[in-house]
């Protein structure tokens, strides 16, 4: 290497002030979250489901793609495409979120994508479930891991890496983890990993590999960068860090009325107005119980019916609006009865904020 | 009202520090862009095209649409979409771009949508040429513009609107403008425009009116906010206007090599690269050349063949890359001789940036 690593200069120390920087809004202009108004379709449509790509998208555009299957299995092997989809298939219905939604509301801020509320849709994905791959290969019995990667290469922190995470043996021969080759009824998206990527149910989104070329099995734990260096919670500067796994319980309201186009403050008209939202929890899919904030005072919202195991829930509530300024918010309750905080829980990383949102509203 | 309008204290100041605002960030959340990697498809793929949505996107789930054609007209009338869909249908390959594509790159910055580069994207647009619709109507003789009007509304700098724009009657009954409902062979996705949506070739996306409910023939120019309070070019702060209209020249290129996942910056390896890109312009469809810089020195890249009048055009150049660091970037001149400026023009409202883009690569 002739001139040292560049980027080692880009160490990311936390904003402190309240502005954001150039890096964060080219992060912002890049990836994309759904809008807020968007949330009423049960499933997320095409180009609105949130996207965090880390590197570039993979430039792909025929089936000549495979999947190497190695490390610690019985018969080493490489499947193509058309090998995998012959495989027994399923459609789940999944609603995953970025691990890092919220980070834009932590103080200090993490130098990352500064998602406010966006990054989270729900899809219907079509695949197999992963154990038909691994059960080919053949699994020794000191595998405690399985590691995925995926064709999207490049430097964080100073360290050049391919996107990869792992999961547990356990996790991985679970049924509803799926290697997923359509989104919605049609074949993967470039930016939602065509031709070829990891659906984790219940999981923050890091763990679902996009572009998954690569599957090696591992006689211990996998430490690549995106699983011991990145998506660590850690609550105290310097402390200890726990793994970013499952997804925290959370819920979203579609902001009523009109917006301002800059400010996106809303204007409602005085009178009845049908509040919605949608609500999921990853490590507890139920949803127990949504509660409306009006201007503080919390109400229960009336829950339709679940859409599966793994996808969001939709919820309504009755509201009389009144002349004047009013502050709405949500909380969901998960049936293992954790319930949203009402203010954001510091993060190094900016992970896993699931504090309530606020949403401001003039009614006239 | 009860309340008077608490949006007129949104009027909005440029920002003139380095930073970003909280604003910004959510616009930028909100709206997407382009990932600079996926130039490389002639047809931009679903959900990369850009999105600039000034209001919510309206909840249409049927078909129950309709268009309302009225003012100067013999016979004024309402159209459902059944009736559009069997006029004479056209598909244009057509290269739309933000009128705000590049205002980050402005000091002091309008207040909005802080696009960097990647308010662009190409898609293959099926529809009827407008004048079906006007004809039927029957023009006036007096009719000198025609209004379209969408299903969004807001308020933005105080002042509540649907969203409408105009066309002059020569350039409605151009065979080129259509009435669309179909984007790259499927329906429109919602946040384009679903079901209907005007696309005007060769103008900035501003003019291509989406969720289109409305078209009003008048005999005096159109006087709505977006025709003639936003998309006017102001080069000196309270000096005269001139209206936003066709795209100027551009080209972009896509960045080689891997990324730092913060700053975006590239690391290639040494030896030779293909660099490759995109170029267009509005008011002169023909690209007759683009000049790729390699630190600072201008060489001639290879044009490849042309898409049709309306969408951009690759482009290649063979670098040597070697071991260092160096500025890459393109420029673009069109069939009238018109060029990319080198720096920002600097505009009020932040719009036609056509500056030429650079990227900065570590060849190793």
């Amino acid at each position: 290497m002739a001139t040292g690593n560049p980027f080692l200069d880009t160490e990311r120390r936390p904003h402190t002030d309240g502005a954001f920087h150039a890096n964060e809004v080219g992060l912002s202009n890049r990836n994309s979250g759904i809008l807020l108004e968007t949330l009423r379709h049960d499933v997320t449509p095409a180009g609105l489901h949130y996207l965090l790509n880390h590197f570039d998208v993979p430039f792909v555009v025929d089936r000549r793609w495979q999947v190497e299957i190695d490390g610690r299995v019985r018969k080493p092997l490489t499947l193509a495409l058309d090998d995998i989809e012959r495989l027994p298939a399923r459609t789940l219905r999944v609603t995953l979120e970025c691990a890092g939604n919220g980070r834009a509301a932590m103080t200090p801020r993490y130098p990352s994508m500064p998602w406010v509320h966006e990054a989270v849709g729900t899809a219907e994905w079509t695949g197999t479930p992963l154990r038909h791959l691994l059960e080919r290969a053949g699994l020794l019995d000191d595998v405690v891991e399985i590691a995925f990667l995926g064709a999207d290469r490049g430097f964080d922190r100073g360290q050049e890496h391919t996107y990869g995470r792992s999961l547990t043996r356990d996790v991985a021969l679970g049924e509803d983890v799926l290697a997923v080759w359509a989104m919605n009824g049609a074949p993967l998206l470039p930016q939602h990993g065509y031709p070829l990527r990891l659906i984790v149910p219940g999981w923050y989104g890091m763990a679902s590999v996009k572009w998954l070329n690569r599957i090696e099995a591992l006689a211990q734990p996998y430490d690549g960068f995106q699983q011991v260096s990145s998506y660590m919670y850690r609550a105290v500067p310097g402390g200890p860090t726990a793994p970013v796994s499952h997804m925290r319980v959370k819920a979203l309201l579609v902001p009523p009325g009109i917006p301002d186009f800059y400010s996106r403050q809303r204007m409602v008209e005085a009178g009845p107005v049908e509040l919605y939202g949608r609500a999921w929890s990853g490590a507890a899919a139920a949803i127990a119980r949504v509660e409306v904030g009006i201007d503080g005072a919390w109400h229960q919202a009336e829950l339709e019916a679940p859409q599966g195991k793994f996808a969001w829930r939709g919820w309504r509530f009755k509201w009389d609006a009144q002349a004047g300024e009013h502050e709405l918010s949500c909380r969901a309750t998960d049936a293992n009865g954790e319930a949203q905080p009402l203010q954001p829980r510091w993060d190094s990383g900016g992970f896993g904020n699931n504090a309530v949102q606020r949403v401001r509203v003039t009614v006239r």
